[in-house]
């Protein structure tokens, strides 16, 4: 999580569990993303693809739960996976208007693999979720399109980029430039240790609301920003917000789908931190997903590792917090500046804030 | 309500209230149903499209409320319809496939009608439902496109068909061929007349199950059936329902979107009186919305009738529950035979019964 | 489940499927009710106690699911049953003003039996389910009080009775007596046998809705009574329903807390089938719970049992709207009339229709 | 909010709206609030009730809407706020084992005021909210009785105090002394100006989550009170939370009831902001109400002003989430040290941090 053109600068370490060995989603095992970027002057978008398992999800199903904590969204797949708490596709990520592309791409994929899907099986549930790019991106052109799903899926990997890449390629944050973001923690729990992995679709937030680490920095750049002729723009609007984010936490304890549900709502506690307070137009929603076990399709029974007990999850809430948090943070330390629509450009925090070392160590 | 071959044979009338002038969802004022039938071959389905006004919906946006029965679907567009209580897209009712292209669809409608969607304004939130109709229609296929969309939008008018048209083609209800019914209901509250109108997308249920006005019809077919050779089929397999409903309840009445919630709740009861017990595989999902005003948008302030209050909302609860069970019934009553995929092959409740009128009087 | 005073007469069967040897909720092994019941002048009220299992319900807890049909209710213990999945009290019902006295016996009870609550160890969550008996009885003396619950909870066994016993003393139904129904099925899934019984406190409903195995049996009762100058009365009038019903369903399935809220649910379309529509001012509740694993207090892991797949949930849900309907034909059957407060009487189904018999087989 | 014992200390201002005059709850005309303390040896605990108007709250009920943000918790009346919208009683913070004796306390209360309650008319719905104060407090005594609830009710007044008054007498907060704590923010909206008011019962976290104004206060007391041989107490255990907070929130906007659940939720932020992740243990529920307009009792129609557009919350979303931070400080800034239960401590955050001020301002 050292800036890319920053190699010395770190981002601050939220809270006091410590990170997985990438500090990423793919910190718990078996997890694996892949991106598909598109960058080409009016387009600036793309597919990012989190697949639990390297198997076929729709046979070997995970079990999942989610929250919406704001529910300005257009994201699908939620009515099922509240009723039955399994996920059975990869999740996708990508804008807005892209979203029928992808389910489309995933409901072909999964005929491919499992003809009887549809005719002696039942349908097939793609779960796909979205944030809006069209500050930077030209989201009324529908580009994404399934190839852009295959790719992503297909690269997959344990090797996850953040910053401006995949869906994150045109997404705001903090009128900053956001995107992908990860982070990793590890609990010590009932003796055994256990990783929470979090990815976030960061495209959300004004930039006076910015908090790193407790810093308000937002407040410094915004009133920065406000004395300098040459930067007033959209940055120091007061419009309201129009973003979102997406927040997937992964882990590899064996909680069921009450106990993901649960997890996932701590999401918001490590999404306040950073200032945000759900705002009216962001679709503010957070899944967690576990890799302690899997359902298996047309199975009569289904057995279950021991479950972690409901008043041992603490440890776990705390790390969905503080890892969202922290992808948070990772997402804007990670971003490069983009230009895209209409010549519309969000600078990086780096870009934005030279000085940022000294800016989130202000008593030094 | 006549069946179209059978022009003497009316279907019972469901509870005490009366029905509207047109027996259909259109009693409404206002509202209006267009559909779009897919009829060739392995392929059996359509579209359906419910209007609430003849204006933009998503400049004047309709208030609703809606309820998950049972989440086995994918349909899309509740997400945010639960946070904000408000359509701003006709309501699309496909095959489960074709749910996408139907989104992509009403999308690009919404950005050509106000092309700040996505850019200066908020992205547009597609209302799109589903059934499986995999048994009839060859569903793998993804048959439904943008123009079906289209020319169900544009034909939409006061005279609604109902059976084995629109989105209702390739669907199967208790075994039978089921598909598009309708039905509506007159209350007099608090001093005046209010309208509840239902439209169904039936798809649901294993023969043995259907009841018709408390009478256990399906019992008798089904043991008649099971005597009969040439009839033992997949009428009798035990396998578990696969199928849906979909139950939209629109209303005059002024309810805001917590109250119209409450009202969409009411056809479960109209459900589970024609046999259902909200199976397993069956996504059972309805909607209400009310005509009685629009939210526009972008307004500060939202202006509201006198809304009814809830203790005066038995009479309507009372409507919509009758409605939803004679809208299911009219799909059976007004659905024709229908042979697709594989030869696969549906009677119609007529067609499998020709003595109804007997076996619905059996004290007569 | 024959009359008391008319032994012959047998309730209808609700449905196919097989009741179990009691016919009550205690086919469920291990489960056992108690009742207390007042019936003094203008008190007729009670109380009645739902056990589990014999042990300590704080120390091993029970898996369970709650659906709010219609929230118009004053039942405590919800809240933390629906994010934990578990009862740790007994369960109790009483009148809706009992509630409070309830919860405190329960509190004082756990306490007395762990002293570590409320200090070391967390709070117990009393669950309390209520109905308005406030025709029948003085609701307002607030009568029932802390012993009357130990009274029902100490009595509880295998020996469960219907009708105007417990909490169903002045419980009115259909604007007949109403009170305490008791139902089971049995079912075979993935080649073992499941029991799901049902216990409710039936306390909702006007005569013209009342429904007993699809015959519109209040509909003739009532038009009798308005031909009838003498029992121009209560039952006739047209002012909406104040009542109640709480439906506890009990199973030795192996399911966890998220299938077993899904399980209560259907307990929606047996209520349905008996006429209600969930009328506005009736606090429709379900309850479902599993005798099948507890889980142990202050454990580090939970281990459960093989569970039950969704996808073979269907019988389980059938079971659950048969045994609730049947219990509320049970709750009429068993019913003896009353007088009461201000001698406001409620006659039995049985003194209501002395031709009951006749009514029911219409063909016959 | 200057500490009691530190005349010229003040806490730090949250946020960047400015706060009311009173810098209360009852910024927010008509609002007022009563305590009633109970502070005797092993008894400390109390009852503190909130009014939204001086009228009769069963005859012009208030909109209102409620988020359980973690359900671990006893609060009653919450299923009927969800179904209807509507508070009909004032509201009343107490013990967790206090909830029953006031609820019978209001039943009381409301059939005094109006003898139809429970007869002609329905039931009351009583609200009560609760924390577990059983470190400090005899909790088992149920010390708390209904004159404890009129005395706090007929007290109520737009004086508000805040800290170890009332129900938060014996509160624990971040293992200092919590109790009730009071903020507001003005915002303009729409081009007219609101007030938005919170009053927290707060009982919840584990000093070193401790965080004022983004700055981890706690991780500071907390390895200070590790190196301190005097200090090893409770207050560095690695036991869960066993607290609770509970978060009220007023305002004078023109919202409904889907709007104030919307706007309770924003809560959640507030609280994050200040080191919570919604502990396991933690019952954690905030509810809004707004005192805009009443719903009457008994009418046909509600008239309703013009309401408030969503897409015009963002800031009273901002007020919510700040003033519930800033109440929040506020309790632990108010609070005095308190003796309890077997000599239990609870020191106050200014006896725990004499050099607060320093703390506070790092870099000064």
């Amino acid at each position: 999580m050292s800036a890319p053109d920053h190699p010395g600068l770190h981002a601050p370490h939220i809270g006091a569990l410590p990170a997985g060995p990438l500090g990423t989603i793919a910190d718990v095992s078996g997890v694996t993303v892949g991106h598909c970027t598109l960058a080409r002057g009016e387009l600036q978008t793309g597919v990012t693809v989190i697949r639990a398992h390297r198997g076929d999800p729709f046979i070997d199903k995970v079990p999942a739960g989610a929250s919406v904590i704001n529910g300005f969204g257009k994201s699908i797949g939620l009515v099922q996976l509240d009723e039955l708490g399994t996920l059975e596709t990869p999740i996708a990520l990508t804008n807005t208007f892209g979203v029928a592309a992808i389910a489309q791409a995933r409901i072909r994929a999964a005929i491919r693999a499992n003809p009887q899907i549809g005719r002696e099986w039942s349908t097939v549930n793609p779960l796909v979720f979205e944030c809006n790019d069209g500050y930077l991106n030209d989201i009324q052109a529908l580009a994404v399109t399934e190839q852009h799903f295959h790719h992503a899926h297909d690269s997959a990997s344990t090797h996850v980029a953040s910053g401006s890449v995949g869906a994150g390629r045109g997404m705001s944050c903090f009128d900053l430039k956001g995107g992908i973001g990860n982070a990793s923690r590890v609990v010590g729990v009932a003796g055994r240790d256990y990783t929470v992995g979090a990815l976030v679709l960061a495209n959300f937030g004004r930039l006076p609301m910015l908090t790193i680490d407790g810093i308000p920095l937002g407040r410094v750049l915004a009133e920065r920003a406000a004395t300098s002729a040459a930067a007033a723009t959209e940055s120091t609007s007061t419009k309201p917000e129009q973003g979102s984010i997406i927040m997937i936490v992964a882990t590899d304890a064996p909680l069921d789908a009450r106990q993901l549900k649960r997890l996932s709502l701590r999401a918001a506690a490590g999404l306040a931190r950073t200032g945000s307070v759900y705002g009216h137009g962001s679709g503010d929603i957070a899944l967690a997903f576990s890799t302690a076990y899997t359902v298996p399709h047309g199975a009569d029974f289904i057995t279950l590792p021991p479950l972690l007990a409901d008043e041992r999850l603490d440890p776990l809430f705390r790390a969905c917090a503080d890892s969202v948090e922290q992808a948070i943070i990772d997402a804007l330390w990670s971003a490069v500046s983009v230009t895209g629509r209409d010549g519309h450009r969000r600078l990086s925090l780096h870009d934005c804030a030279p000085d940022l070392a000294q800016l989130l160590r202000p008593s030094a």
